[in-house]
């Protein structure tokens, strides 16, 4: 390839393929089959683009697109770690900042950048476009939970109280999906997908 | 739910789900397993926010990649038609529209003219746009296929002349990627990937 600009891109676009294999907590609606984090990321890009009218906030819906496509793409070195898992969570931004100085420096260094930028951003959770993003990257597994039958909230340890203070996030920035994911809850409970205590 | 506008769009969500289990010919790499819709169409919209720079035209990156995330959608229902079976693309059109209709259709009829608008602009491929996301669509599977020792290309009455004369489309919108296409088949050849006639 002569121009290496396009071999780094194309070397990165390559790299990535892996986020395929990154396999999650949730599984595939009908299906045994655990969701990987391709697919997740994909299913919030859309999720994203139909809900933007329950933002409290005006939104860049482009920005918050790039945001959610390459979120979870740490992930490829660091594993995926589980919402509920305290110890996990310990070391995982040491761990995930590691493995984003590795992965997107296969880049050029101005989309390397921009990459890291996307991704402080979703992490710090301080713009309208992060909170928005963040909110959706809490919906879409509840959805998921609540159409297989509570398949994550059967593991030991896990409650109402973690669903409901995990998912508090969507308060203020999505006010309406916040009242939809406690109706979600309170139903979840009741079918007995999730304990209540 | 109070707000039956919501009601349809989380339908829609859940439903679209399935789209992580419409497999494609070709396997994720390092892998038997044959990638599916959900994890091309996130792998697409991440390599169009990566390959703008290479586009002949002036882009509209959002539309392209709400473009590249619904691209797909029809085939819950239509199924996935291998680019060289002759006989399956010749009803392909109809299946899908008839797919299109059924689908969409689940979301408040704003937004089902939306993604109808953008299914049928990305079929048509006559706008920057378009052409842009349908190379994108072409480059990834070549991809795929040089990373998988040419995996789909093994498959009978394959040749360098179908995958030459199917990714031509890139020629005017991608010059470069076009040139690196070329240098992809042509490498593939003398690897024993792909037959030469």
């Amino acid at each position: 390839m002569k121009n290496p600009r396009l071999k780094q891109q194309i070397e990165f676009i390559v790299e990535i393929d892996r986020l395929k294999r990154i396999f999650r907590q949730n599984v595939v609606i009908g299906t045994e089959e655990q969701e990987n984090d391709a697919e997740h990321s994909w299913h919030l890009a859309v999720m994203a683009v139909l809900l933007t009218e329950y933002s409290a906030e005006a939104l860049n819906t482009l920005r918050v697109l790039k945001m959610l496509l390459v979120h979870d793409l740490v992930e490829i070195y660091a594993g995926d770690t589980f919402c509920y898992d305290e110890k996990g969570n310990l070391d995982k931004l040491e761990r995930e900042q590691k493995a984003a100085d590795k992965l997107f420096n296969l880049l050029p260094s101005d989309q390397a950048q921009e990459i890291m930028d996307l991704w402080q951003e979703f992490e710090a959770v301080e713009t309208p476009e992060a909170r928005y993003a963040a909110s959706l990257d809490r919906l879409q597994p509840l959805l998921l939970n609540y159409n297989t039958f509570g398949h994550t909230w059967q593991k030991p340890g896990i409650t109402s109280q973690n669903v409901w203070k995990r998912n508090q996030l969507l308060k203020e920035p999505v006010p309406e999906l916040w009242e939809l994911v406690q109706e979600i809850i309170e139903d979840s409970i009741e079918k007995g997908y999730l304990k209540r205590f």
